[in-house]
């Protein structure tokens, strides 16, 4: 694989062209909003294909999902590349929506990289994208292997691993991991609409990461839950049965038979991979008070630098209406000792929480 | 006020006394157990009460809810101490039973730091567990306004900031923003238990932030629940009844009608206030590609700090499986610029995301 079309200069398609740039294959631009296009090329993703581009290695078809089978019968009646993939993240209607327009399924390796910004559009593009971000691939039983191949290599070239899957099962695996997920953080969300704001002021972290996702673009996602929305209804039934239900026992009374729910939700989130695929189970978290001014984070990550701990994570945990806060470092445990001594020593208080 | 008894030395107990002491306090330790307390001694948080205390200023009592008004009783009968208040996360319960035992109200004031840990135990005590955090107060009618200010003078000695409301308004409040929050991470975590390897492996941060609270001590959160069943029951069957009804109009057909409930939520989120009481959109955001090693942390902290450029916040993104991944450093709007050209200095990538 040499050259590529990328068909759609979003943020996905302007990052996919930045990222193949970055590895010196060859990538045309093209994009129904020629403003869009151009601003793409600008930024170094590659050249404007023009009308009349001679046929590509592979077309990266970069287009809403609803967008994809039109798109593709139009580029393969005119040739335009030898292999073609999109990126639209629901699989089963871009696939049947190709196989009923006709389309040669031989050459068409259906994609879905696991990445995203809430920002849209070329400006918003970043050659890392996918950087160590899982891609999911969808050949169909009528995909050659050649095509699987080549769309597997650009995979790896933009950073990503690819994770090869058939479309049912891949739309029934992000409506589980993301999109289901994306309604039950707005519908926690939602009560907090009318809330008084004391009762809000006394907000912890916990409210804040059970609904950060529900401030992405809800237009954006209306259409992403409505692409896939019999697997995400099937998701979203079961988490309202377990809450109706709690909602049912505490109200009866029988409070203390909410535990097996508890329970069941401890072991289903142990079972969400950390970073390097590993538990998460596997870092221990060190602790430290750090005031809020310039070079206090700089101090403190020399002094673990100069120590040769690797922090393997930081979350700092706000302390509203206050100049301090705490910094929970993950580290691997064989060098929690060794963090923990050498911030005592540069006089923080710090203490390992495991 | 100048001396505190703390019955009960757990981690809410030992941290009171722990805040205390740094203030220069006399405090004075007692628990069922007296090797809890011991421990809290050893750590320097008090001095044992023995049996024969005489009376202190005031008495905190960081006991289980339902040990409250027992306690209470026992210490009033004998005058341990001028005013009284406790540290359970609901109030109605340990104030009706206050009542009931007949306590004197005039100088008890019920109390709940909005603080803790998922440890538990004097061990996991720290002064500053109260700092800038919010700290209920809910006395009722006949308290007398001494008792109310010796119980702020002990909110404030902690670094925290005391929020007066009624106990029902409190328990309806710390349902909403987190005792209903829970059981929804809950329930979504719930269905991860038996999911694919390979679909956990596409999970990215979304899905951790609104599962990550499910991970906590069910044992504690049952009883949590189970004590504020009724407030709690009524958020929870709202939430059940928009994920229900979004599974319906996303089974129908009619999924852009999910717009809606997406709308509520995103204008929920946005009512939670940031770092130091402000509203998140208050900082710029900029993203810095980091390689993963000892240093790379304290380097790019350095050249921030060199800057003069204060990190308000940062989140690290996790790249399961590479050596790589992206910074978020949250700076204020006029730093950004800064920030930016300090990077581009030193090497890293890094672009401004708003």
């Amino acid at each position: 694989m040499n050259s590529v079309l990328v068909v759609g200069t979003g943020l996905i398609g302007t990052s996919v062209a930045l990222a193949l740039r970055a590895a010196d294959f060859s990538v045309f631009l093209s994009d129904a909003d020629a403003s869009a296009a151009r601003l793409a090329a600008d930024m170094g993703a590659g050249v404007l294909s023009g009308g009349a581009l001679g046929s590509v290695d592979l077309a990266v078809l970069a287009v809403p999902p609803s967008a994809v089978a039109g798109t593709l019968v139009e580029l393969q009646s005119r040739g335009a590349a030898r292999f073609y993939t999109d990126v639209a993240s629901v699989k089963q209607l871009p696939v049947s929506a190709a196989v009923a327009a006709g389309c040669d399924m031989t050459s068409y390796v259906p994609g879905h990289p696991l990445a995203g910004r809430e920002k849209h559009g070329p400006a918003a593009a970043r050659a890392d994208l996918f950087l160590g971000r899982s891609w999911a691939l969808c050949p169909g039983p009528s995909a050659s292997s050649e095509a699987v191949s080549c769309v597997s290599s650009l995979v790896s070239a933009c950073g990503a691993v690819p994770v090869i899957t058939d479309a049912a099962t891949h739309d029934r695996w992000v409506a589980l991991i993301s999109h289901a997920p994306h309604v039950v953080a707005a519908a926690m969300a939602a009560r907090l609409e009318h809330a008084d704001d004391s009762a809000l002021s006394l907000a912890g972290q916990g409210l804040r990461d059970v609904t950060r996702i529900a401030a992405g673009d809800t237009v954006l996602w209306t259409q992403i839950l409505s692409a896939n929305a019999v697997a995400v209804a099937a998701v979203l039934d079961a988490v309202a049965a377990d809450l109706a239900e709690a909602a049912r026992l505490l109200a009866d009374g029988s409070g203390d038979k909410v535990a097996a729910l508890l329970e069941t939700g401890q072991a289903g989130v142990a079972r969400i991979p950390g970073k390097h695929g590993g538990a998460p189970a596997e870092f221990a978290v060190v602790q430290v008070v750090i005031r809020d001014e310039p070079g206090e984070l700089s101090r403190l990550f020399a002094a673990a630098g100069a120590a040769r701990v690797n922090i393997e994570d930081i979350r700092i945990e706000h302390s509203p209406g206050l100049p301090v806060g705490v910094a929970e470092l993950s580290v691997r445990p064989a060098e929690a000792a060794a963090l923990l001594s050498a911030l005592s020593a540069g006089g923080w208080s710090a203490r390992q929480f495991s």
